[in-house]
């Protein structure tokens, strides 16, 4: 008899190597389905993920799935590999959007890990892994740099000396994937939901997002399995009793397509997330709370060879329970407003206005 | 810097005007997953939208989507111009469908307004609009009157005198849209799960739906965000507990498409729903209520042509936390009994008996 | 006017006949949605259900829809004819799976009485029933024994004398149905999550799946509307209060669905269910509960021809609020351990190793 338990508890630190490539189980074949549920969980209203008609307008061959949602797929394929024994998620950087995808494309997910440094304690240690999911011909849909904070399986294991990667602070506008094919000359402001085009949006600007949507434990579980992320603390609430919260915590990236959809009110025609420069879960969000959501400006930069459409550098921050018109973010102090739940530094293309 | 706010916060009374026109954003493409997440938020069973089979041999190409899904897409794309600001929906007239809408269909929504009058308090008024919904093609899928009470900006705004459209009072039987190509010749009674046709049903008789569906608040906003309706009041709970309810409304939607599916005990050959007379949400519904509904059969009606199919115009009553072996409607006094949530009036086409 | 009363309130014990045969209402076309819905409901990850790309690769057109979820719509179908007056559901046999199920393919249903055995208190009666699903071309996807025990309409009726059918204690692994055109030669044991297959397997080992998953009422209540079941013990909220339970009960199939989904760990590369040999739904579920299971493998059988696949028989248990590292089952009395609330008995179908 096999004596082997064949439970798969996934990795702990001393289980990783500088160098390693991990391929991720389970292929997902994304479909139209998961564009509807996508706009079911989160309320989203971008037309370009919506209407078939508005993608082809604007050179697509149909309306891609939305840019968050292939987050969402990827990133739950890396978990019962990379983070399943997490203490916390520390950070995303170098963080791309490639190719569209459209459904009946195939995404497949691997990893190689880029740095371990163990912590003093010697209990846990942070892994930095690049994060690469394609579609079924190769190419690459998102492409990440991501760091963990994950439990040693054995405090006493002896590990290798520390190597810390250096990812780059932001992703710069020249880096940024247009898809091919895009063209904006028809682009249509009235079905897209907004006047504003790139032109009328500067650095310092706050916009209010105003609407805010309740988060139920049966939502977030939902998206959760639907991204087949094996993080138990979503969806046990058993186990959850015996936390720290004593419940259930949201997925974090439940949050993050929230407050994009809640984005769309003053960003409609923010039609692509682009890139992530950086991403903070600032506190953890439960059933039953209610997220509202602003954004700050921070940057307008155009593409090189683009007349047509330029990047829009936004910090968009989530709050719960906590309506938006005061401008929940970082106090004086350095500290973020107890309402804060997340804190995102992203890129957006819109469309310009024709010279 | 852009000093005008981004956000959109939609029309107040005096924004509208008689005559404008006005399209909406966020066209849509519907799928085959708006099928099945029809029937897996309602239940529903009626056999021409479950089966592509049973579409088939009655002549059209495949399942057509629900018709209340339609329904339901159209005027979630009005809230954001019409409705986000209105204190009450007060009624819907020359209510029509048009031709079915099948998966891959994408629809934009217009409306024009045809009448405006201020209330007396000066602090909103009413607005009626037509509005339409359109496939790809330009074809009508759905066209109605509504009117809302909408609140004022400024109770002080100076506005036009009033204009008050007579909309029919119900939609005749030979206004009622067939939709082309449909044959009932091969109607299967036993696939449909009723062997009541259109001679069957007498005005006066009355129809226990027997059923009950409880409706969670994660069900009902579920709905409202896939039809990417952003009236705040459905999933909002922050919001909610300072309103006068203290939580959370159900979308009246919901309610309409429950009480449908319901009926199917019933009205089972009632494969299409061609028109609404009247319809009113009489009490709200909140997470945690169980919908059950009852119908009265008003009258039989042939339609022009049509040995194959008739119309019968039904009036169903749904009822919370209240089975309906008692017929709750309206009472001597002319009042509703206090468990009806529910009134609708509208014309069902049904299988005729072979000559 | 009618005097029947046109409500459907199914069949009582009196009203079966050895020999009856029953086509059931609404057939039912399964899409994509089906299958991105059955990873929402349940988290399930199994690569050949997942990926179009994997299941090409062993030999099929695309992804099959995932066992489970074809029997949850063949049951559903059978709820309004056969056991929505049904007492207990009392077991099942001779359950085997036909030709795979593929988005697109429309499932109709139908039942023969083979049985009828009156109770000796005169209220109620066992019912047996083959019931087989079939996809539009005729072919057999499910089939399978079920007998419930029935109330009478009226005690005083009189009935036949019993018939007691005897069906199979098991599937004979030479009954077993493997898909046509399947091959495993290029069976890819990363993209599948595990590198055991047949042969590492042995009668008596144990699994433990680790995981749990919380199971809320939205959740049942979606999948049971999704199957078009009527039982009402599921949905109604209002009618639960007042039964013995005092609220819904889940439906059994999530149950059975959701434990699937966590033999993933441990079972991955079980691919195909393609027999149930014994099942019970030992006690019920409710919202809140979280649910775990473990595995026994029973038996490793050879199957005819195949150098390439064979069958696994596995006892899995569901357990709630109880996680299955202390291999809850059958305690030394003989009966159950209080956490269990599923006993299953199946086939599965694993990838062998190249010879």
């Amino acid at each position: 008899m096999s004596t082997k338990s064949k439970t798969e508890g996934g990795n702990f630190f001393e289980d990783f190597k500088v160098g390693q490539e991990i391929r991720h189980a389970t292929p997902r074949t994304l479909t139209e389905a998961d564009a509807a549920l996508n706009v079911a969980l989160y309320g989203s209203r971008f037309a370009i993920n919506s209407s078939d008609e508005f993608a082809r307008a604007v050179g697509l061959p149909r309306a891609p799935l939305d840019d968050l949602l292939v987050f969402h797929v990827v990133i739950g394929k890396t978990v019962p590999d990379i983070s399943v024994n997490a203490v916390a998620n520390l950070g995303y950087a170098e963080f791309r959007w490639g190719v569209p995808v459209y459904p009946g494309d195939t995404l497949s997910v691997s990893s190689t890990v880029l740095g371990l440094r163990e912590n003093s304690n010697r209990t846990s240690g942070v892994v930095w892994v690049r994060s690469t999911g394609i579609n079924q011909r190769g190419e690459m849909v998102l492409d990440y740099i991501r760091w963990v904070m994950v439990h040693k399986r054995d405090p006493a294991a002896v590990v290798s000396a520390p190597v810390v990667p250096k990812p780059a602070a932001s992703v710069a506008p020249a880096d940024l994937i247009v898809p091919a094919g895009l063209s904006l000359a028809g682009y249509d402001d009235v079905a897209a939901g907004s006047p504003y085009r790139w032109e009328d949006y500067e650095a310092g600007e706050r916009i209010d997002h105003v609407s805010g949507i309740t988060l139920e434990d049966s939502d977030h579980m939902f998206s959760t399995r639907l991204y087949q992320n094996t993080a138990r603390v979503h969806f046990d609430a058993h186990a959850g009793k015996s936390t720290r919260f004593g419940r259930r915590l949201a997925y974090g990236g439940h949050v993050i397509s929230l407050a994009r959809a809640l984005s769309f009110n003053g960003l409609a025609n923010g039609f692509r997330v682009a890139a992530v420069n950086a991403g903070s879960h600032v506190a953890p969000t439960f059933g039953g709370d209610t997220i509202y959501a602003w954004s700050e400006v921070l940057e307008r930069a155009p593409l090189p060879g683009r007349a047509d459409l330029g990047a829009l550098r936004v910090r968009t921050y989530a709050a719960k329970d906590c309506p938006c018109g005061s401008w929940p973010g970082k106090e004086a102090d350095g500290k973020y407003h107890p309402a804060v739940v997340l804190d995102l530094d992203y890129w957006l293309l819109l469309p310009r206005r024709a010279a």
